[in-house]
């Protein structure tokens, strides 16, 4: 990873090459030396060049690269034309094996290699962001739900039983994941401490039973909604036998909830947790990570895909966190948390103003605010998408109390998170244009 | 879908923005507007810039693109750094929404209109391409085996059944995705019909019984196994009421297994016909298709995706299908057929030269030609990937007979494949290059 | 331009179309139409890919996009391979016709309609920002020096002179200039004014005769040599009747300098006013822009380019001031006045320390501080060189005058620019790096 | 330039990534080294991707990639966006120094390597398609007119003489070249010798006297203007001692012209020699390369540009002919003939049927058609125009005979060029698309 000089002397004056090819190194070479030497999250972020660079040579390394191939498989990741290739960052043939998902592809030596590489750096930012205590970790070029799925099958398979233990949380995603590989939720009512609405392992505990394939809990969802107690139930699992799948979509952000993790695995069983690449890391959504502290459950997740995968969710997970770097994420984290506290602030004054009041709920992300009628919650979500504003959630909707996690929640809210890459000007403008459509209705 | 010309009017003499204007509109602005119009597979392809730019057009609808939006959600469709959301073709919110896959997502009007043009376009080139009698199609961001998974799924779902009626291949993937759901294979073996190894409708009809959740049939497989009898099949599964997926891989290069399905549709029940979207059309890895002559059927598979999917493999083929149009689609059909022929001859040569002769196994793609010991079928094909041919196949492997689909086959042998997008170079290095390894192994 | 509803019908909800056209039309298409409408430097910049989708458009109305063309020319822009046009941003036939490089060429509509808006953007842009009394510009895709030696060569068809009247500027590039088109330089020393190397108009006006064909003046050098004094010589050549050409180098970012070339065209005579495109505009190295009052000169100068030009310089321009608009142009005018003032705080603090001073000169952009021996100033900026801080130069040098503008100037000095674009970074770290170089040498 | 195996190791299986390297040096890293180390036109042709690795690695060697750099001159190539660079292929330095064109910029360590690079490709290409006597060879950003300028003005430098003597050639742009530099066109009238309109070597000697500061000698332009006897001239300069400067524009894709500047060089005086990189090299328009057996000259032409140049021509060049390859290069060449041969018959064919003839030219590129009233030629080239061919001349113009060489040609014309890059389609749909003019206007 180098370029000799002597392939380039007596073109320009010295003392000048050495100055170019210091910048070279420096700025291009170095970085991808580094990186592969170390196989780790790089702690300042590279730029878009160097990613570049790297994507470039990993992919020059598969065989539809080669000129003196010959091809004559059925499936050759062969290309109508340059672009399609260029869509795919050059990895035409995916990830995984047939059997396997991660395992090398022999026609793509280069994808392998891309595979492995991601793979490994996912892991790393996760043990550098709370959970030292996992045994590994790697991409499924798949949503959180899919990837919470391919999990709850192997859970499946070991315990032979047909329950999923679900503490409410009232999300489509997951529920699907149950249904795909034929279990069937137990869903654990949660109850309200406050203006929280939580789950209780006492209920947890006394649910499990001899059909009980496996326990999926939650660690990021809307307030009131407060993240499950992973510790106990971790407790609980491990004295039970019963496989453990935390779901931790959006989890890794937040130093708390990781340090949480650390301690469920620490203290209890935790046969996976699954993120979402998306909502982490800045990367197109459609992949996750999932890592364990069980590598033997690890593998046979792996075994469970069925067939080759995209490569895209990877690549894309890969170039986001080596743009980012170790320092960058930090610093996002920390922008996050002052976002979360200039919310707080802003929303706080804003309720006062109007006559509603923030809920009070531990929850490290997102903050909710009390809508009293004649104000109507989700015609407020509704108004606020109009106005350019995205993400906000009013509950409840009008037919159903689903969302809410709980069946007669006292009040209307509205949601707003402050998740991570969030911009001050995300908050203050948010705030604003809630100010006006509340001024439309006041309260008497 | 216009530039006006008195936007450009004072700048350069009319007759040559005439001229200009006529160049934009025939090479860049016009196919846009018919496909948005007809929203089916062009006749002409498209070069790559066209389709760049509207898929330019479409990624900037999405609401990460917007300036003014405030975006307070805890999934905006954030970026690391402008490559990453290059990395994704600027669709970077995926696609579907939380509970249903084809859903259009508030997020992401752009990606949404995006996702239903790929889904119409992908029904049209299947209808053009041989099964007009369908009702619908889409694609699927996930492998061929997790899209069978999500098929089988809901066959599970309206059959209350267990098991998976399986005339046998032997493939790791579709075993896997009726494992995923929670199903059982039940393999119908095969039978030896002089060199061709082929399944028995017969036995597949004794073999349902009230346990039955579906009957899974393969058109694609290498050579010696043959298609199955998917007309015979589909008969019985409508009169036994017996939902019916067929893996259709690679079958859409092929009018006469496109010709069987449609027989079937016809005459029989097919619930849901899935097939890769790179092995068909000159794609990245990572896509199916998905169809099906019932809506309703396809509405469900949708609901089974848990979560938002990538959106690479759905641009992917696009972006591939547009390139292709009508017309090189049909090119490189024929170019299949003449590349199979002169596979057929060049090997037969080769074959009688050193004593061995062509499997008589009537498959549209692939050839299986005899390996008569001293040789050694899987050493063979390991040789041929040093001498970086790619694709073929030796068996059986040294411990197993997977992979020929019968217990006890009479004779070693290589298969090679003709598959679409092959060229004639391809075909002949690979039999060169096998002259040289077979010169090495003299038979006495 | 725009993108008609009414195509998109039925795909996804109305309303989610709504919202996506909006995006699509504010970030995309209007900006496009409101600079084509009123052809003017829009006040916002504008984001790369808007910029890319005007470049797209226009270059995609040249004949060489054409595929129904038949290109029987010796000269008809073919590539290579694509990426050969890509290096050009799709304008592969050039700037001009062979007789007069601003006139529109009959096979490239689009690049001529992009070299129109490109010229028309640097007379605005020049107008906007202090000399609004010029009567047009365009753009050169030449040297600041090359684009003298076009004026000069009008000039002297114009007097028959043969002398360039040129008050002393220790810079190679007008020198060729005027050499190139067969004119000899008539140099006027400057004087000292304090630490300030000044011209004296009345040694200009005395050195005019017969054989004058030019006066080329300097607004920006070097200091000690300030500028010279335009508004005085634009008199004097009017009185005289003589040419009058300023090099305006990079004064555009001088509201001072901008100011002071606004009253000679007022007050005098000034027939070509030039600047550099990357000195001024942040773009690459490679054009210029001339501008005048008489628009019959400048048409002169049009007619003097031999042959068709490269449209890089041009595109780049274009490009860099779309991105940049006014608004940033001002707050960058600003940051060059912090970054300014920054320098002489840090560089007066560090001269005090080290027994230097800052010279005195009213220069808007540059600084400079006495080299005191033993300390050597050519080669602290060798040295700095290596330190990697580019651009300043410690005059004079060993054998030589030239660059001083003065025979014997009495001190040694070291010069530093604070030019448009440059980040206090630089600034500090500059300063820094003086400060280790000069520790190594004490004074005493 | 190399990978280190070692670098990889441990990620995926061992002949894996063997075969993966292989591939990587092959298609990707050799081609650079070899290219570094011969510093010669390749063999064969480059992809696309090699050739952006090449041109990433060297723009990566520029001060403006040093994050570590402090930029404080007042050119420090900053750029507005990274679009801004990415149009210049990342070398926004460009090329030169004030002073000297090909000297090495210490700015841009990078560039300055690009630029010899590409310089030592230009006199390789030259050397191997026939004028191997050449002493060296480089390009320069600028229009071939602006080239011969610069040269006439080191010839006027040399013999004080202030006419060129030009053996005519209807073209504006060199008498602009002459013009800039401020000497005169001496004329020398053609005669007619059959159809073909030549200049006499003997008119050109008897010109010659004491105010020659060079002469100018063409070898193409369109028929019926055969090339002027170089050889014959060179022999001429050669004894008179008389600079003689070749505009041989387009002359490269003819083996049979470069043979006869060989011979001049051989024979004769032969100063310099310029060629379009555009109509030779499949570039875009603004480059040229200007080569010569005298050393000193060609310097002396570098120290005549006034001011750094774009780097825009250089890059294209460069990435054009490691696209084409010295194979692809006669390739074209051989094409170029065929594309001649099938003109002259499918022309032939047409001139008979349509009462015209094809003028008896010997010209290696184009063909010229008689056109007879009431036909009247420069209509039909407008006619032309209008039916998207591009490239035709109909001459005489109305109003003069500018463009003929001469003054009253007998007839009038249509030519046709057969150039490099031509194909069959472009000859067959042009004599289409005139053979639908010529029928509609019947000669009686």
């Amino acid at each position: 990873m180098k370029l000799p000089k002597e392939l380039l002397l007596g073109l320009i004056p010295e003392h000048m090459l050495d100055r170019g090819l210091i910048v070279l190194e420096e700025t291009l070479l170095k970085p991808i030396k580094i990186l592969l030497e170390q196989r780790k999250l790089p702690k300042e972020g590279w730029n878009d060049d160097t990613i570049r660079l790297l994507l470039k040579i990993l992919s020059s390394m598969d065989t539809d690269k080669d000129p003196k191939a010959a091809r004559i498989g059925e499936r050759e990741a062969r290309v109508a034309s340059p672009l399609i290739s260029e869509l795919a960052a050059g990895f035409v043939h995916g990830v995984g094996r047939s059997g396997v998902l991660i395992d090398p592809q022999p026609k793509a030596a280069g994808g392998s290699l891309m595979y492995q590489i991601a793979n490994r750096l996912s892991e790393d930012i996760l043990k550098k962001f709370g959970v030292e205590n996992i045994k590994g970790a790697y991409i499924l070029p798949l949503a959180t739900g899919m990837s919470i799925s391919l999990t709850l099958k192997v859970a499946r398979d070991i315990t032979g039983g047909r329950d999923v233990i679900y503490p409410r949380i009232d999300h489509k995603s997951p529920l699907n994941a149950i249904s795909l590989v034929g279990l069937h939720p137990k869903i654990i009512p949660c109850k309200l401490d406050g203006d929280t609405v939580v789950s209780d392992p006492n209920e947890i505990e006394a649910a499990i039973n001899g059909q009980t394939a496996a326990i999926l809990t939650t660690t990021t969802f809307f307030p009131p909604r407060q993240a499950d107690n992973v510790i106990a139930i971790a407790k609980i699992a491990k004295e039970k036998g019963i496989p453990h799948i935390i779901n931790n979509a959006y989890g890794v952000q937040s130093p708390k909830i990781m340090k949480m993790i650390r301690s469920a695995i620490f203290k209890g069983r935790v046969d996976a947790i699954i993120q979402s690449t998306d909502k982490n890391f800045l990367c197109p959504i459609g992949g996750s990570i999932i890592a364990s502290s069980d590598e033997n459950f690890l593998r046979k997740v792996a075994h469970s895909y069925a067939g080759r995968a995209t490569a895209g969710p990877v690549v894309q997970f890969l170039a986001a966190v080596l743009s980012l770097g170790e320092n960058r994420y930090k610093e996002l984290i920390q922008q996050q948390q002052n976002c979360y506290s200039l919310l707080k602030d802003l929303l706080g004054n804003l309720a006062e103003k109007f006559g509603e009041r923030l809920l009070e709920v531990d929850h490290p992300i997102a903050i909710a605010m009390t809508i009293t009628k004649p104000r109507i919650a989700h015609e407020i979500g509704a108004k606020l998408y109009t106005s350019r504003v995205t993400g906000p959630r009013g509950l409840p909707k009008p037919d159903s109390t689903f969302g809410t996690c709980y069946d007669e929640y006292p009040t209307q809210y509205l949601t707003i998170n402050a998740s991570i890459g969030v911009e001050e000007t995300d908050i203050r403008s948010t705030v604003e244009r809630l100010e006006k459509l509340l001024k439309k209705i006041p309260l008497s």
